[in-house]
């Protein structure tokens, strides 16, 4: 628990300051503990302020994590932007999806609870500010797949795209067992095999999706 | 709340009887509010019992609906067998997998929270009976549906099958969105395009899939 340095941010930088101590807080948390875990009351304790004060700024606890997904979709874009410059190969463009999201856990910590729990419980105001990072992402992103990959064209690109984030979000959790299932596995190693591994799964997936729209377009009459 | 017809289950008997009452209470509120909006404490009320006294058949809420989860693999893997005995065309096992998940909305709502949420807070027993079941469906039906999919061969019926219900998990939630995001897409058309269809999407995406496999198979050197 950190002390405010005021008492009420009537400024806007304050305000401005406030949330973003919010959003550092609730990043943390997630990092350490799981965005599963985490309370808006445990976000309120660590950032040293009331509940009833740390709703002025977000509504809800969703409505922090959406808004820290918003900014893993941005901040993962860029990511991939930088390394689609440099693919040629089919091969490489599998690669950079599957590397930048495989380097940042708590985007994918944070696409495994989006549908599921993130989206619920939120105004209508942030759901809408969600979905246009996302929905612009996916058709800037999904253009500059289509470009990258040899094999892809139209809207194929945006098609990879999706299937990867929807692959991460279901894969993520899968991966990074709980406690009672990574005993289990330590057990039974012959239940072990259900613990799909994130890298190898995502590009093998990846790569049979990205076939598959190809030979899919070549077999149109 | 309904009154338990006798007020302590010694006699087996009634142990299995309290069981099915609680699994049954767990199943009907899931089914009316989603099973992302259902506590132990509710299905305690529900049952007509204290939740010092579910916690003796189920050790926690997650414990509950993982037992629902492997009674709906095991149900879904008897309907899926049935339709795959028909099945002779490509499209024909594509649509079997499909429509059977399509016509299970708790299942689908089972599988969106399993890795999440319903593996974390359970025993270990409780995680290895899940998981026996689980991989003992995937391991059968996966062989039924490579001898049923003239293109498949060896581990490509499993590999289908886990991308069906890695898919179902993920499109069910996108496809059935919370209020906020159900009055988003009512009021901006542009971005109801974010809100997939269940059966077209999974139709598509298996299909994608199914040729992917083919494709890398015949690819190979």
């Amino acid at each position: 628990m950190t002390e405010p340095a005021f008492r009420r941010a009537r400024r806007p930088e304050h305000k401005q300051q406030r949330r973003e101590a919010i959003l550092t807080a609730a990043r943390e948390l997630a990092l350490r503990s799981g965005v599963r875990n985490v309370s808006l009351g445990g976000v309120a304790t660590t950032v040293g302020l009331a509940k009833s004060n740390v709703v002025r700024y977000f509504g809800t606890r969703e409505e922090i994590y959406l808004e820290l997904a918003a900014e893993g979709w941005r901040e993962w874009a860029d990511a991939v932007t930088v390394r689609l410059r440099e693919a040629t190969a089919p091969a490489e463009v599998i690669d950079a999806l599957t590397q930048t999201l495989a380097a940042r856990p708590l985007f994918c910590d944070l696409l495994s609870h989006t549908a599921t729990n993130l989206e619920h419980n939120i105004s209508v105001p942030a759901a809408r500010a969600f979905k246009r990072t996302v929905m612009g992402v996916v058709t800037e992103l999904g253009a500059q797949i289509t470009k990258a990959h040899p094999d892809l064209t139209g809207d194929e690109g945006g098609e990879l795209l999706v299937a990867a984030i929807g692959m991460a979000g279901m894969l993520y959790p899968v991966a990074n067992p709980s406690s009672a299932l990574a005993e289990l596995y330590a057990q039974d190693p012959d239940l072990a095999a259900a613990c799909l591994p994130f890298e190898p799964t995502m590009k093998r997936n990846l790569t049979v999706v990205a076939a598959g729209l190809k030979a899919l377009r070549n077999d149109r009459p």
